[in-house]
């Protein structure tokens, strides 16, 4: 099993309380300790870490929990491997760049005969399951669309495909463009959205206390989705198991 | 203009004492401030770092430049705009798998007309001439085989392809698939080999002195190529103009 974050916000947002509950379960207070990845949107460009060491102890995890990036949509992963060995090119989120965007994938669970579903265009560079599942969705995507269809179009397709996928296995996972935030509850994943009026939060995994609105704006909306609530002060929606959810611009859409 | 930075060896080696240099002419003894951009292969996995931020005080860079990445393939850049304004999706190297390897490009020079060659399957995620042609070439590879080819084939088609775009204006590149590093020069391009017996070498931005001959084994080797040479007290070997060369294990190939 692996940890999942995203975050989708209407405006750039630091991403660092909620990221240093998740480095903490990265070999600390969870056994996620075979590497973790972190994936930000800025404007169309997007930027990763990857470190196949625990994020615990990792430096480049310190300088993130450190470095304000602010960013609309974040896609985070601590690892705990089950297939594919521990390595670089096994460590989540994994980007592919489709119709001109970078797309950034995350998976916690395993996908029985997974490897079976044939791929064209995209292929993994490691050998997890889950870059294979990543690539069999932009495949499919790629094969049915030449660019970007309308976003209620393209939303219902790839409800259709975490469908299917959910059909294989555990199939808990983040997806997203930067501009939509999809995600695929097979078992375990829940959000919370912050808005106005902003209250205060404290992680569950780390001292941290947070007033929310000493650091915001009233319009200001953001969800995050993780697969356990990181704060123990705030209600935390758990998505229905078997469900897909879409975010977009911090709004929980459907 | 830009500078270019690729490092090709037969062993995972130290890129910092080169990067350093390269740093320091972001922003400090180059006017190269509209961004900077790292990758580095550890085996099959490649992982980049990005900032639309002058690397001299950058403090993403001072984490690279203290943090032993030990990789045989790396490519880093830093930016003077020209085409494509200062933003994240227009920062170097910029990354695209194909056949099940991360390719990885960054160029300096600007390339006329290039935005009428056609793509269909990779295109840009921002607005440079430079992703753009990295686009093309991907394309091209693409089309013309649909699998890895013999690396002779290989060779000569990439070199093909640089040809033709520095039919278009100045196409100085690099191009790496982590195993062969391809290089273009059209005006400015150098390279040093390493290996034994090593000696010292002494940057001409950094007052740093290194004595390989204590960090290195008998059978190392190492090449370096970067658009000006970085140390004063070795020889580096000029790249014909309008030409191509290739690197596997840090040794000059043709």
């Amino acid at each position: 099993m692996c940890e999942l974050l995203g975050m989708s916000a209407n405006v750039p947002t630091d991403i660092r309380f909620s990221f240093s509950a998740l480095a903490r379960r990265g070999g600390d207070t969870g056994p996620h300790k075979d590497g973790w990845g972190i994936s930000f949107y800025e404007q169309k460009g997007c930027r990763s870490f990857h470190d196949p060491n625990p994020s615990a102890g990792s430096e480049l995890a310190q300088l993130v929990k450190n470095y304000p990036i602010k960013s609309r949509t974040v896609i985070a992963h601590v690892r705990k491997a089950n297939r594919g060995r521990v390595a670089l090119e096994n460590t989540h989120p994994f980007t592919r760049e489709l119709w001109g965007r970078a797309w950034t994938f995350a998976h916690n669970g395993q996908l029985k005969g997974i490897k079976t579903l044939p791929l064209s265009f995209f292929r993994p560079i490691g050998t997890t399951d889950s870059e294979h599942a990543f690539c069999w969705i932009m495949d499919q995507l790629c094969r049915t669309y030449t660019d970007y269809p309308p976003a209620a179009t393209l939303d219902k397709e790839i409800k259709r495909l975490f469908h299917i996928l959910r059909q294989m296995g555990v199939f808990n996972a983040l997806l997203t463009d930067g501009r939509s935030l999809y995600a695929s509850c097979s078992k375990k994943l829940c959000y919370i959205t912050r808005q106005a009026p902003f209250g205060t939060a404290s992680l569950i995994d780390e001292d941290i206390k947070v007033d929310f609105s000493t650091e915001t704006t009233p319009d200001d909306r953001v969800s995050v989705i993780a697969t356990q609530p990181l704060t123990h002060d705030e209600v935390w929606t758990h998505l229905t198991p078997d469900s897909s959810a879409i975010f977009r611009k911090g709004a929980f859409i459907g």
